[in-house]
């Protein structure tokens, strides 16, 4: 999957939902390694889903959640969009 | 983006979410061939989001929201996800 751009992005939302994922692994004292293997998903595009480079796919939001014992819709409250 | 296998999609979460984003575009009347031209989804692609059939991206999910006034967080809400 591309590298996102701003222009696709306009409104930083993937940004605001990798820090939502961030931000609560950090509360659950999770590194993202852990998070990343959990959940099932490749390291190196936990790290990009997180700092908002990569247009995630519902899958892995519901993976990551699963992981972290949360549901998808959670994260979506903390980014509001 | 290849068809989502029952394997994969183990909670019908797509289906869920799909459903979701049908059930809103019915209640405001609006025809799926539209809804795709608002949010700027292919029309064969739309249709296989709203039967759960495809992966959506979470760009693809907030195109949909803002093409139907409404949160990505709605659709989560309505399917419980």
């Amino acid at each position: 999957m591309s590298r996102v751009s701003v222009k696709v992005d306009k409104n930083n939302d993937l940004t605001k939902i990798g820090a939502a994922i961030r931000a609560r692994r950090l509360a659950m004292e999770m590194s993202q390694e852990a998070l990343a293997d959990y959940a099932g998903i490749d390291r190196s595009h936990m790290g990009r889903i997180e700092r908002g480079e990569r247009n995630v796919s519902l899958l892995n939001i519901l993976r990551i959640a699963n992981a972290m014992n949360c549901k998808a819709l959670d994260f979506f409250l903390d980014a509001d969009i």
